[in-house]
């Protein structure tokens, strides 16, 4: 699988961002520690997510691609591959629910991406998307749990150690564990010493007790403000990825996800959605211990104006 | 002064943040330009004045660090000139107003300032740092009107065009011409065919009316959102300088500069000031014609949770 994230963060050259690592001179005095924060919330769509999608809509066969591919998803994946699709000249398909929120919808119209909407209360996205895949005879592209989207989110791991390969511990948020498990095999390839730790929300810890005993849990629909982890579980793939290569799963608290994002947004100037900050979390309310150099993945921005009008003002 | 420009940008290597450059495709595609934004709300205490502090007090004799300086600002330059002392071991006093928020009067001792706080309604602070700098023998580093400080800031265009040579246009936000000066001096010496544009609130528009009619015109305390630019006027020192090697001042509305603001909250996922976002402002009001490489300068990113969450709201 490395060697699948070395080739896809070669053929990311010149269509993802490189994205920049950030630095807090205040949050390294107050932890006591160096922290370098690599800021995928300036990747293209505001999310690692678009490496995962490029590297898997990129490497269709010329047949598939003209069919076109398909995505369930109302969050940053299906803003990802309606993009992707868009630049590669791919016809996207995305189910989302009708009740998502309406800037959702528009933004993936807007990269060109077909909609079809569907009532959650009497539908599911999987047996939607399974009816339109067949009739249309296109490519599902998964959330998390595929080789190619894998190793397209292992880039940021990838391009993180390339820049600062004295990282002793790395920290990724996790949701369905296609951004840790990239993470975490970058991570054991190139700089084997560096502890690799997943960070779930406490409302949503099916990851940290999957991890914790073994066993495969799930958890549907979490009601965390963390977006991106509500995912139910971990997947057939990411799951003994994980077991296998992530030394640590801590959880933390709405109350530090949001203060974390406070964080971000008075001291460092960025916008980080919840998903975003749940390193920063587990850091600054103490659920791993800060020490040496530390690597934190900031897996996005995408944040609407009412949520972070809240979080900003509720303190 | 350029030679002091220069000479300012490598005193401020490892001191100052090298700002990173950011682009936005979305953008560029609506509007039709190449748009480059040199992002000093990443700059140390979120803001270009650091470049204009450190290379103000980094020049004074040893016998003026030891006696100390002092200040009056309740914004940017305060926070410059107390991170500055601390960072090269100079006491610094700050003066600001007893009505300043609380947040920014904790900020400021937090960089180990004395803050001497005084009564709007009764004093000025120019009254007030006199007679406390007479007193104590203190060197006044004034917050635009001086030639390290001029220079400091200019330095915020020399990386620019160093990094992007092709600029065809540079614009800066004006409030006392400070960094307005030190961007157009470094445009005419670094590329003498680089249109310099600088960018006010039209509740603000001292600085166009004075560069318009030749003659300073004075407006004190405007109503503004863009609190960096509610100087009274341009200075001594500014004034020509703008006169000379300007090309064009432009004047935005308030819905305007909210407008930048929450366009760089939802797409760019940067946190920027109302005075950071002039420029964005003037392009997408149309006030300045997008045309060819244009740089933007975002002067800061220091602005507070409720004036934040009252824009991204009030939309």
């Amino acid at each position: 699988m490395f060697e699948q994230i070395k080739a896809a963060s070669q053929s990311l050259i010149g269509h993802a961002n490189q994205t920049p690592v950030f630095t807090s001179s205040t949050l390294d005095n107050q932890l006591n520690a160096n922290l370098f924060f690599k800021c995928e919330n300036f990747q293209k769509v505001g999310a690692f997510k678009f490496r995962g999608a490029f590297n898997s809509i990129s490497q269709l066969s010329s047949q598939e691609k003209e069919k076109g591919v398909i995505a369930y998803s109302s969050g940053n994946h299906a803003q990802a591959i309606a993009c992707v699709g868009h630049m590669l000249g791919v016809k996207t398909t995305i189910v989302m629910p009708s009740d998502a929120p309406s800037i959702k919808l528009a933004a993936t119209r807007g990269y060109g991406a077909q909609v079809i909407t569907y009532n959650p209360q009497t539908q599911t996205r999987e047996s939607v998307a399974e009816e339109i895949l067949q009739q249309n005879d296109l490519t599902l592209i998964p959330p998390f749990d595929h080789p190619n989207v894998i190793a397209g989110q292992g880039t940021v791991a990838y391009e993180f150690f390339q820049s600062h390969p004295q990282l002793s511990t790395i920290i990724a948020p996790c949701g369905g564990g296609g951004l840790l498990s990239g993470t975490a095999i970058a991570a054991k390839h190139m700089n084997p010493e560096c502890q690799v730790v997943g960070v779930e929300p406490e409302l949503a810890n099916d990851a940290t007790l999957s991890f914790q005993t073994g066993k495969l849990h799930v958890k549907p629909n979490p009601p965390t403000i963390a977006d991106g982890t509500r995912t139910a579980s971990l997947g057939g793939l990411t799951f003994p990825i994980i077991l296998q290569n992530v030394d640590q799963m801590v959880t933390v608290t709405e109350a530090a996800i949001k203060e974390a994002v406070r964080f971000f947004f008075a001291r460092m100037k960025m916008v980080v959605e919840p998903s975003g900050a749940l390193g920063l979390a587990a850091l600054m309310s103490g659920a791993i211990k800060p020490k040496g150099n530390i690597g934190v993945i900031i897996s996005g921005g995408n944040i609407d104006s009412k949520t972070m009008a809240e979080i900003l003002t509720e303190h």
